[in-house]
């Protein structure tokens, strides 16, 4: 393998002449390996590989399939150090970080070989005929999914593995039976070249076809349009800014073949606070925040970056606890000078509007790209009639509201977008009295969290990751859990078939001793 | 009620200038009733009211909606002779034809409502919590389905009851949880009317929210228009044209909330003959074909509008024996002079493609709106080439086309746009020795039939109606059997809620004894 170049399934090619590197923010420097940007023609021959490694991979059991997604996770382990060190130089996040993703990441990936082996998950369905059904009979009909054939992944700049390369939606895609072309992120285009050296070897070892997995290096918006634009390409997955995740669905919306656009975008995660819970632990709740609000330089997509709460003594003892709580943590290293750089123009804007009071915005550490965690507050009718108020301010950035009136919660909860979370601060009594708040919340949200933190995302089955516009492009699934598996699939129906033509999921006599709904 | 008016909501309004009237076919005239359109303050009326319905609706219980959806059911048989001699009127189909679409919309009603009493549809999953893992506790996370909001449903012209106002996507969607905005089709406004009619009296006896239902008339374009583009509406049904489905896509897209739309659009419905099984019964398939053909004068979305097959004696022969069959059958009345106009007209335009030749295309009786089924025929090359001959000719018309070899076969399939269907009259030798083409036409539907036709869509858990674009705008979804509830709702997760809190279906007793699925 050689650093810069792509993979074009089993391939390494650089013919193109546009070239990037990445940088090291902590060292504020450029790191030394020089990418080469995928070329038309590149982009042309992973689609056409992938199409082609459809046509066999699709036929792939799912427990060949689950070998190979196994065999991804230890092929990412065996990078070991190499791995982890060059996630630390294009980040600037610490070792441990990128040891805690890289477990998230394996785990992510066993899940789904985990479901894969169990193989009940393409929802086998089984109608009997009934010949003697009359006016007409009864036909054998059998459904179950299968997948949409190649899929583009779009890597997140701030999980460089746990939702980029071998991430989420890549783990998913070809757990589903799907080829998967990866646009790298240009931010760490060398882990994710890492990561996918280790799922091509773990592809031939498997004896996946050539073409199942391809990663294109990236450095503008280029590569990512040609990919969504491609008609051999059926279906997107993403995890990024609204404009970004938005750009992408109006591209694919308007091909002459539209294709899902799964995009997981922004969200501000608004937290609700009712006193009697607060007041009872102002302390801890202040404490649980500062550190919900700053991890990872507030850089996730479920950073709770608005507190509601009703004005009064409980919520100005909270904020007095919470604002010393942040003054205590360090500034941390954001993953990129433009991300930085965009964090502070944001900033600069939120801050900038009518009543809003700063209430702390110290930086720690006088570094370049570290980020102060700030916390700002204003009033519940200011926040309302401000729409630039209510966008996300990627970073340790949060801003405490205080609401007349729940009435007033409530609306203000009616006018925000769609969000990924909320959660609520309050004791049992109160949310059983509070029922309109909860249900205004749970319109705008796709997870709703009672006394806790929306940072920390559980990858299980019963997890959403997702929610109502624009959180992400399509509310019916989510981008965690191995539910995600259903966002590249599709129902079929059998008809009729004789029982040697039907697929091993669908048998008589079940062979895969899957559950088979039997109706 | 008056039957011109709209449904809004409980209200009967008509205060708009533009009326219209439906049409009898078969008479060759215009219907008595004047239909009033909706005007633009009507349709926010209808919005608004099934916004404010929504919050309430959605709290309903799944045996609270199953009792209304059974009422409308009872509802719809109550109308009795009425319901049939007003859909006989606005479509020129015969009574039979009327009690059976009846039928059918009574099935699937009850079937939503049999779903809704059960109750496991919702998907309970349950992760419980494990508060001693490190070095994070796992918290107590639970997801089920929950509705979208306010569907708005298009009426489909060929199926004035189980596609309407009634039909599956209204159910579907009410069983969801979601209040339904009918755009009645204009061809069968009477009989949506009466249909909509009993919705709101099984609404008013059960109990359930003004606004959970209404109908809005309409004659062109712009009541569907206006009620896409409505930022309160959250997801579209429809059933159609490919240009119709399509239009309301891109408006659905370009909102500033985009939201999903499931088109159920056009379909030629691939059928591949392979000879052993062809030559073997020769003249059933012949029978069997030219009924499926002709069946409701070919206004079906899954008419069989082109037939594959080796060119050779064995094809031929069944084809002079479907001439035949074809001939024998009357000419039937289609729905309306503007569908009539259409089917002579795209026929008019296949007909004169290069190298087509027309081997039956008589017309049995010589009254306006009758068509006779048409079948026509050319050679596997000139096919491919010519884009004009994929296009449905909606009515009944097929095309059959003489294959040079099977690779050619493979080639015209993968090269065919997505379809509802795809039928292999093949022995089973014939068909495991065939394997490639199997697999390019399971790349191109959603249904496989094995010695059958595709027309008559058991409506069944098994079924899948729905297929790769166009011929529908989201194939990981189905129009036909229960799973259509899957369209309109969306996971939600519960994270850390006390059981008190929680909605019954995830409550920790299973006080509804459904099936919960525990991690």
């Amino acid at each position: 393998m050689e650093l810069g170049k792509n993979h074009i399934g089993f391939t390494y090619t650089a013919t193109g002449g546009k070239t990037f590197t990445t940088f090291n923010p902590k060292l504020n420097q450029a790191n030394d390996i020089t990418f080469t940007e995928a070329t038309s023609e590149e982009i042309d021959t992973a689609v056409a590989l992938a199409t082609e490694a459809f046509n066999l991979y699709k036929n792939t059991s799912c427990k060949e399939r689950a070998l190979f997604i196994n065999a991804i996770a230890d092929e990412i382990l065996a990078l070991d150090d190499t791995l982890v060190q060059m996630y630390c130089q294009e980040t600037g996040l610490p070792e441990g970080r990128a040891k805690g993703e890289r477990g998230r990441t394996i785990f992510q990936l066993q899940s789904f070989a985990n479901l894969l082996s169990e193989g009940s998950w393409v929802d086998a369905t089984i109608d009997v005929a009934n010949l003697d059904r009359t006016p007409f009979p009864k036909l054998d009909l059998r459904r179950m999914d299968i997948p949409l054939g190649p899929v583009v992944v779009f890597g997140a700049s701030n999980f460089p593995l746990a939702y980029s390369t071998a991430g989420g939606d890549t783990a998913s895609a070809l757990a589903a039976g799907c080829p998967v072309i990866v646009k790298s992120h240009p931010m760490h285009a060398g882990t994710g070249t890492l990561v996918a050296e280790a799922i091509c070897k773990a592809a031939k070892k498997t004896g996946m076809p050539d073409g199942v997995f391809s990663n294109l290096n990236s450095s503008g918006i280029e590569v990512g349009q040609q990919l969504v634009s491609h008609p051999k390409v059926k279906a997107v997955g993403f995890t990024g800014s609204i404009r970004g995740g938005r750009a992408l669905l109006d591209l694919a919306a308007k091909r002459p073949e539209p294709i899902p656009v799964f995009a997981e975008m922004g969200s501000i995660n608004p937290v609700v606070m009712l006193h009697k819970e607060l007041e009872k632990n102002t302390s801890y709740w202040a404490e649980a925040y500062a550190q919900s609000i700053s991890l990872g330089a507030g850089q996730f997509c479920t950073q709770p970056g608005l507190i509601l709460s009703l004005k009064g003594e409980v919520f100005t003892n909270f904020t007095n606890l919470l604002v010393s709580e942040i003054k205590k943590i360090d500034s941390s290293c954001m993953l990129h000078p433009a991300i930085f750089e965009e964090f502070q123009s944001n900033k600069k804007i939120s801050q900038s509007q009518s009543g809003l009071e700063v209430l702390t915005d110290e930086n720690s550490v006088e570094s370049p790209n570290f980020a102060p965690p700030s916390i700002v507050r204003i009033d519940g009718d200011l926040f309302l009639k401000n729409p630039i108020l209510h966008q996300e301010v990627f970073g340790p950035y949060t801003l405490l509201v205080e609401c007349e009136s729940l009435a007033q919660m409530r609306t203000i909860i009616t006018n925000l977008d769609g969000q990924l979370t909320a959660s609520l601060i309050a004791t049992e009594d109160e949310a059983k009295a509070s029922f309109e708040i909860i249900e205004a919340l749970q319109n705008r949200v796709g997870r709703l969290v009672f006394n806790g933190v929306p940072t920390g995302v559980e990858v299980c089955n019963s997890m959403v990751h997702g929610g109502p516009y624009p959180a992400s492009t399509d509310s019916r699934f989510s981008a965690v859990g191995v539910h995600a598996i259903k966002r590249w699939v599709r129902p079929f129906s059998f008809q009729n078939f004789p029982d040697s033509l039907l697929p091993e999921a669908l048998k008589e006599q079940n062979p895969l001793d899957i559950k088979q709904t039997r109706i």
